[in-house]
C-alpha cells in the first residue's frame, strides 16, 4: 500500500500546492473549512442512508461503491489537511495525543465489546 | 514536524490497534463510522458557530483554541483512518486521485482566485 | 396534540421573539444558521451512533431517550423556523411545493417499498 | 402568509400521507431519519459553503437562491416532521418546552448582543 510509505507531510504538501496555485487560501478560513468538512461527510453518508448498519459493509466487496466511497473519503481527509495546514497542526501529534486520552477515557479491559455505559434501556 | 516523518500507515496501525484492543470492530460499520465523521465535524464546526469567517483565523493564535481545534481534528482523522481500514481503502493513493480529479475540474488559471462560477447574484 | 391547534407562524412567532429579546439577529445570518442546523442534527445522531437501524426504533418506548429526541429534534425545528424568519420564507409553502416535487420524482407505484434505483450491488 | 393558517399538525399529515402511500415507514428509522436531516442540512450549508457570514444575508434579496434555499429548507422541516410522526413527537410541545429552558439558561438581559461566555479570545 502506498499509504505505508506516504507521510502525513507529502500529503498536506499535496493539498498546500493546489490551494496556493489556485490562490485559494484566502477562502480557507477555519469556520469555511470546517463547513466543508461537514458537507463532505455528508456526501459520503449518503451512500448509507437508507441501508441497515450491517449492510453498509457490502461496500469493502463492491469496486464500483469502494471508488465512490473512496472519493469522498479522500475530500474529507483533503479538507482536514487543509485545515491543519491553514492552522499548522501536527495531524501526526494530534491524532497520537487524542489516542492517549481516547485510551485512558475507554480502558480496553472495560469496554471490550461495549462502546459505551448505556444510551440503550437495557443500559448497554 | 511529526508529520513529516509519520506515514499514513502507521496512524492506520494505530488506529487499528486501538479498536482491535477493544474490539470494536463489531460497531465499525461503514454507516456508523459516517455518521461518526459526521458527528465530530459538527464538534469543529461549534467552536465557529457564531463567528465570522475572517474572525475565525483567530484560533491559529490562540493557543487553547488551536489545542481545542486539533482534538476535534484528530477525531475526524482518527474516523476516517477507521473507515479507511474497515474498507482497506489507501488513503494516499485515494487522495492523489481525487487532485488529479480537481484539477481537472478547476484549472488553475481559470479558477484563480475564484471558487466557483456563482452562487452569488453577481456571478461569482 | 398541540400540533393540531399550533400554527407554523406561532411557532415561528415563539422564535422570533427569543431571538428579539436577546438581540441575537446579528448572529442569525444565514450561513450560521445554516452551520448551526447541522450542529444540532448532529446532536441528534450522537442518540443513534453505535446502534442498529432498526434497533433505533426503541426510542419510541424509552421515555427517557424520547425526552432527549425530543429536545434535539426542538433545537433542530427552532433553527429552522429561525432561517425562515430570518430569509422571510413561508415554511408551509416550501414544503408543500417540495412534496410536490418529491411526489413527481417518485411516483407512489414505482418507488413502493424502494427508497431508489441503487446504491447497492444487487440494484435495489 | 400561509405560515399563519397551517398547523404543524397539518404539514405531518402531508408527510405521513407520502410515506404511507410509498411504503416507506420501513426506511425511516429514527436512525435513517436523523442521518437524513444531516445530509440535508449540508445541502443547506453548501449555498453559504465560500462566502462570508454578512455576506449570506444576501439571500435574501436575491429571487433564485432564496428559493434554491426554501427548497432546502423544506427538506429539513419534513424529515424533522417526518422523524416526529414515527416518534409521536408533538413539535409545538417540543419546541415550546426548549424555549423555556433555552430562556433560563440565555437571560435576555444577560446575553442581550453577546452569543456566549466566550469561545474567542477576549473572551466575547
Amino acid at each position: 500500500m502506498s499509504d505505508e510509505r506516504t507521510t502525513i507531510g507529502e500529503l498536506k504538501q499535496l493539498v498546500e500546492a493546489f490551494v496556493d496555485e489556485r490562490d485559494w487560501h484566502q477562502f480557507h478560513t477555519p469556520k469555511n473549512l470546517a463547513m466543508s468538512l461537514a458537507i463532505e461527510t455528508a456526501e459520503l453518508m449518503e451512500h448509507f442512508q437508507w441501508i441497515g448498519t450491517e449492510e453498509s459493509r457490502v461496500v469493502a466487496d463492491d469496486a464500483k461503491l469502494r471508488a465512490a466511497i473512496s472519493e469522498e473519503l479522500a475530500d474529507v481527509v483533503s479538507y482536514a489537511l487543509a485545515m491543519a495546514n491553514e492552522l499548522k497542526i501536527d495531524v501526526a501529534d494530534a491524532v497520537r495525543d487524542k489516542m492517549r486520552k481516547n485510551a485512558a477515557k475507554y480502558p480496553a479491559d472495560e469496554y471490550r465489546g461495549r462502546w459505551g455505559s448505556g444510551d440503550l434501556p437495557d443500559g448497554r
